[in-house]
Formats: C-alpha cells, structure tokens, sequence
C-alpha cells in the first residue's frame, strides 16, 4: 500500500488552520491499517476481530487506470480502517488469483466487491464506495440487530420511519426464547433491515402486538402485516422477510443502491426523482405513496424513489444520461442495461400528475404500451412521434432539444 | 494543475465494471478546468458564468504536507467543476500573494476560504470541503431564491421542516413590490435560509398569513413570529432576519457547520448529539426542544445539536476528543478554544434526563457552575471529583476509564 499514501494524506482535510476546536475532519496518516490476506494468516486475523471487512479484487493489473482505481479504494479502506481503528474492525484484501482457493472457501464470488464476516455470517456491501457510507454501514453493524422501544416518545419515533421495511414485536422478556428466535432473524438483516422489539405492555398496546407477535411494514404502507402462525422459529421469520424484501415502492439508498438497482423487473426500473425537502418533490411523493398503497399486492411493481439530495454528484450525470431536468420531479422507465428511458411528461411542476394519472401511466408501462425502445427510431426527429406521445403523456429526448410541443405551439 | 491529474482520476469512481447502467458516480477526466485568475483576465471571466466560485488560498509553500492539501482541495473543485461543467458556473483560484490587489478589491479576507460571486453578491462557502456538500451548496445557490406554494400538499411540505430557519410571505402576485423586496431578500440568505411565498388566499388562510405579511419561523419552534409593521422594504427584512439568525436549537449542517462552530456564545458551544432515525436520539431530541421552546427568549442560549448520521466520519473522532460513546446521547459544553468539555452524566439511554432536569443543568452551565475547567486538576484521578460530579450530574473524563461510580460500587 506504499503508493498510495503519498497521493492523499487525507481526502478529509482541510480544517487544520482554523483556530477553533472540535470539527476537525480526519486525514489518513499514512499508516498500514489494510493487510493483504493469505491463507497462512486468515485463521489469527479472523480470530483477532469481532468484524473482519475483505475487499475481494482482480489481481492488479499493468493498466494504469485500473491501477489507480484500485489505489483509490485502497484510500477509502485505509482511511476507514483508520477512523474505525478503536472499534475491533479488521480490513483486508483478498487477490482472487492468489488467494483464489481462500476465496471459494469464503464463498466470494464477485470480483470487486466489499464482504464482511461477522460470527459465521458473511455480508456483501453493494453500496456507494465512499468512506462515510462504509464508516456508516460498518458502525450500523456493530451495534445491538435489535432496538428495543420503552416509552411512547421511542413508539413515535419507530412510527416516524417510512421509508425502510421495519420489524417489530412483543416478547415477554429478553429471555424469552422467541424473543431470541427474533434477535437471531434481525441478525441476518443487519444493518439492512430495522428490527424493533418492546417488553412492554403499553407499548405492545399502542402498536396493537399480541404477546410474541411480529409486524412487518412494508416502506410507506399505513398498516402492518402480522407475520402469520406465531410464534416464530429463526428460520420462519427469515423466510418471510425474504418473501417479501421486494416492496412497491422503495427509496435508493447509498448503502444498497447496487443492490437495488440490480434487482430490477424484467430489465427495467421505475424511476421516480423527488426531493422530500422541496414542496413540489414533497407533493409527488406524497402521490407516489397513494399509488403504492392502492397497488401494494401488485408483485410486478417495484417504483424506486430517489432523492437526488442523496447523491449530490449523480445529479448532472442522471440529467445528462435520462436528458430530465432533476429541479422539478419527474417519473420514468429505464432499462437497467443500457439506461435508456422514457420519461412522463410533467409540463409544469405546479400541475403534477394526480394519482389516477400515474396509475394509468404505470398500468402502460406494466403493459408494454410505454417502452423505452418506443422513441428510438425517432431520436433524431420527434414530430413523428407527437401520436404516440399525445397519447401516453410521454416526453422522452423532447427536453434536450428544447421544442417541446408546447413550447412551439 | 497538472500534478493533482494523475493523483485522483476519480475519486467516485468504481460502478464502471458492473453489468448494469444508471448509477454511475463520476470519475475525474484530468481536464483543467479551474483556472487562475489575475486582474486581467477577471472581468472576462466574471461576464462568462452566472456564478463564479473562488478558492482564496495563500501561495503553494515549498511544505509537503501543505502542498498535498492545497492539491486535495484543487481535486475536490476540479471534480465539482466537472460535474457541473453545463450549469455556467465559473471555477477559480486566487493566490493571495500574488492577487493581493484583487482579492482587497473583491473584499476577501480569510485564506483558505471559498467564494462565491453571484450578480454583485458575495457569499462565503463555510461548510465541509467535500464534493458532494459542494455541489449541493451550488445547486442551491441557481435555483429561485423563493419556492412558491401553491396547495395544500406543499402546505405540509412547509410546515414539515423544521430544523432550519424558514420565512414565509403573503402577497398579491408576482409583480407586487412587496414581493419583490421579499425576493430580494431572500437572496441575501440563498442558500442558508430558506424563504417561501405564497400568491394563494387558502394557503396563506391555512398559514394565518394576511396580506403583505411576513412569518418568521425560527428553528424547532411551534408558532412563527409576524415580522412587524408590514408592508417591508427589502432592508427591513434582512435586517429582521439578521437579528434573529441565532436559534435557541439549531442542527449543525454540513454546509455551513464551520460557521456555526465560529458563532459561539462566550467561547463555549453547549452541543447535544441526538440520532433522529434512533428511537433513544428522538426522544432525547424532543426534550431538547421542549426545552428550547420554554427558553426561547433567553438570548444566551443556542444548543447545537450534532445528528451523527450527517458526519459518519467525525464520529469517533468525537468520541475520542470529547470521550464519550456516541451510541447514545449526549449533552455537553465544548470549549471551541481547545475542545476541552464536560457532558452531563445519562447512566442509560432508557433513562434520559427529563426536560427540567435538562434545564437545571443548562442554568447550571450559562451561570458558570459547570465549566469545561472543572476537571481539569483531576484529569489523571477523578476519585477527588465526587462532590462536584454528584452534585451538577457531571461526567468528564470518567467514561474514558471505565471507573464511574456506578460501576464500582
């Protein structure tokens, strides 16, 4: 790793000459915290930590953009491994050629991706590679898989959470055996997925738990569904969540956005753009949710929700790539292989799509009837798409020509 | 800016080898794009862009460490021209020694600061030099100074925030002076304070605005304060806002976290650390506003409340320096000189202090009775502490040694 320290010596500077105290952000200092693993070491180093996190990589090769992209992860994980130095965390790298007999036996199977062993459990990071999302993702790991909720103000908040599956139940105590059962299921999530447990009977009340219990929410429905046949075996709880891991609609998150993304219907996403802290973004969303609640037994349909406010630096790529304007939100179609897209036309963000609109809209989609290969024979002349267009409220490549039909008319 | 090229190429780089397209992070291309400025290129460049953003620093030193920082932040601003290379926004840098003139003339004082000329606006960058938090600010600063609101929805989306100083006007339309002057206004706060408007008599009823009013509404508070004698000039507004810019409560953000740290009350920061998205960190921050909204009038009260999840890598750095564990939360007083603190002993997150027994403590801190100093003869054994300790609640450099008196006995 010798290379690489000279270029950074903190990323995360910068605060140094200020003559106050108590916001100063880390520079990496240039120690060795990431070791490479071998066979011959991986028994001591996996018994030294309670949490060992491996970059699985391609051998280094001669192509000096590959080399420096592989300097730079190295960076992110040094500069990690040094912020996380007092909290028991190992960080290694694992060559797939030298070590590819202790990768099979860990079960590595993706070339550039981030695992973690925790006990016997092995957790893929498919997130956004920037050292506070893993700093993040790594301490939501280490702490208890189960949050326990006490009083009313603790039930506002678990009630305060939309926008991620959550879980909660009732057990008698932390003894209980179900209660265990639980914690054991939570663990297989972490930190993914929120589960919650009360020993309290007000609070079991207010939440409308019977004793051993367990709710699971779907992201921004109303009501829970209670896990049927209580109580629960580990195994039964973790296939539930399983079944039903895939929700109607789903906010990207940079600590799965890969995931995610790679979990699409048939080649394509919904995508739908709106920024919670804007009016306009707010109102859409609040549009978004109704349609998901109509349409939560639809298993063809998945709407991921992003908000560009958690990915300041795709703004400009996503405008560019799905030619949108990401000021105002928008709704579209993209096919996950290539990106292309069909977007639908919101000529004004004060006059946005009611939900029976977006309802028709998703219905065309669903059916094949709005497709992004609609427009691309068109994509150099769009007056010959105005039929199919006026029809599907479509607005594809318009945008960036800028002579949409009002605009001319 | 030849040498930083080679150092960085992409920094957020990494999605380039997956199967799927729409998620990938931007890699720097090495073009320059930052440029120097001197006066005689100045005035060319400034008609070029709508907003021109200025790195003020002091001249490149032959010092290894100060150059890689000074290369670090030219990286940072080069990626973040990069990515809004179409949104006409200028990137300079300007060397204080050799534009010393320019920079007396353009009133920049602070090296190492970022500018950002807008029309004949200046507005200081104070916040955390990092890509994504930059091209936020940015963003921000080309969107409308206003955001209109026109439904019920938006209604809510307004009345949702809540943890930053919001303003809201009422006016005929558009065209009306008042609104302008509003307008105005706002732009002297764009993008730290957010202002609203409506044209819309139901939303303003909603609001209990009347016509040509002003809300002011500060951080965490219920009921906003009518700004008085209506109608305002554009001067009577900014100075309203300007004097009552320092909330009783208010959240630490990324974007102008440096600035609020240099706005302390007599040296010291009294800083509570509350995790909304945690059932314990929302409670502990509904009894810090309750106790902000009993104390709203007390000119010498302003609690900084740090939501760790914003700053994934300052965490243990906290925990170090202020020796706390941040897995729970905390109330302290943080002496900005030094960063030397004292925190009010919470033995368990389910058993938080209760409002009155917050503002006990706060008496205590703003009448001089629990200081930073208090310890700081015992540092190396606390046992000569009891009185104090048991007395005010405190909790020093106990956790650090794991010997508090609850454990010990």
């Amino acid at each position: 790793m010798k290379r690489a320290h000279l270029l950074v010596v903190g990323l995360y500077l910068l605060s140094s000459c200020r003559a106050e105290e108590g916001l100063n952000f880390p520079t990496y200092d240039g120690k060795d915290r990431v070791v490479s693993l071998t066979e011959r070491n991986f028994k001591q180093i996996l018994k030294k930590y309670d949490l060992l996190c491996l970059y699985y990589h391609e051998p280094v090769s001669s192509d000096k953009v590959a080399q420096k992209q592989f300097q730079l992860k190295e960076i992110v994980l040094e500069l990690v491994a040094q912020v996380l130095e007092h909290k028991d965390i190992g960080f290694v790298m694992v060559d797939a050629k030298k070590e590819a007999k202790l990768a099979k036996k860990l079960g590595f199977d993706e070339e550039g991706s981030l695992y973690v062993l925790k006990g016997d459990r092995t957790i893929e990071f498919d997130g956004e590679f920037a050292a506070d999302v893993l700093v993040e993702f790594l301490l939501d790991l280490i702490e208890d898989p189960v949050e326990i909720l006490n009083s009313k103000l603790e039930v506002q908040a678990f009630e305060r959470i939309e926008d991620q599956i959550k879980l909660i139940g009732f057990f008698k105590s932390e003894d209980s055996e179900y209660y265990k059962a639980f914690e054991e299921a939570a663990e297989q999530f972490q930190p993914y997925i929120k589960f919650f447990a009360t020993f309290d009977k007000g609070v079991a009340k207010k939440l409308s738990l019977k004793m051993n219990e367990v709710d699971f929410y779907e992201p921004f429905m109303d009501e829970p569904v209670a896990i049927p046949d209580k109580p629960y075996t580990e195994e039964e709880l973790v296939e539930f969540v399983k079944e039903h891991q895939r929700p109607t609609l789903r906010r990207l998150r940079p600590e799965d956005m890969f995931e995610t993304w790679e979990d699409d219907l048939n080649g394509i996403h919904i995508v739908a753009f709106a920024e919670r802290n804007d009016p306009d973004g707010y109102e859409f969303l609040e549009i978004l949710k109704h349609v998901a609640r109509d349409n939560t037994n639809n298993p063809e349909l998945s709407i991921v929700w992003i908000d560009p406010d958690d990915f300041p630096l795709l703004i400009t790529y996503w405008e560019k790539t799905f030619k949108i304007d990401l000021f105002k939100p928008q709704i579209g179609v993209v096919n996950v292989t290539d990106a292309d897209s069909v977007w639908m036309e919101i000529p004004d963000d004060d006059d946005l799509p009611t939900a029976e609109e977006l309802e028709d809209w998703i219905e065309d989609v669903l059916s094949g009837k709005i497709s992004t290969e609609d427009d691309d024979d068109g994509e150099e002349d769009d007056e010959d798409d105005d039929d199919d267009d006026d029809d599907d409220g479509n607005n594809s490549e318009e945008e960036e020509n800028g002579d949409s039909d009002e605009d001319e008319e």
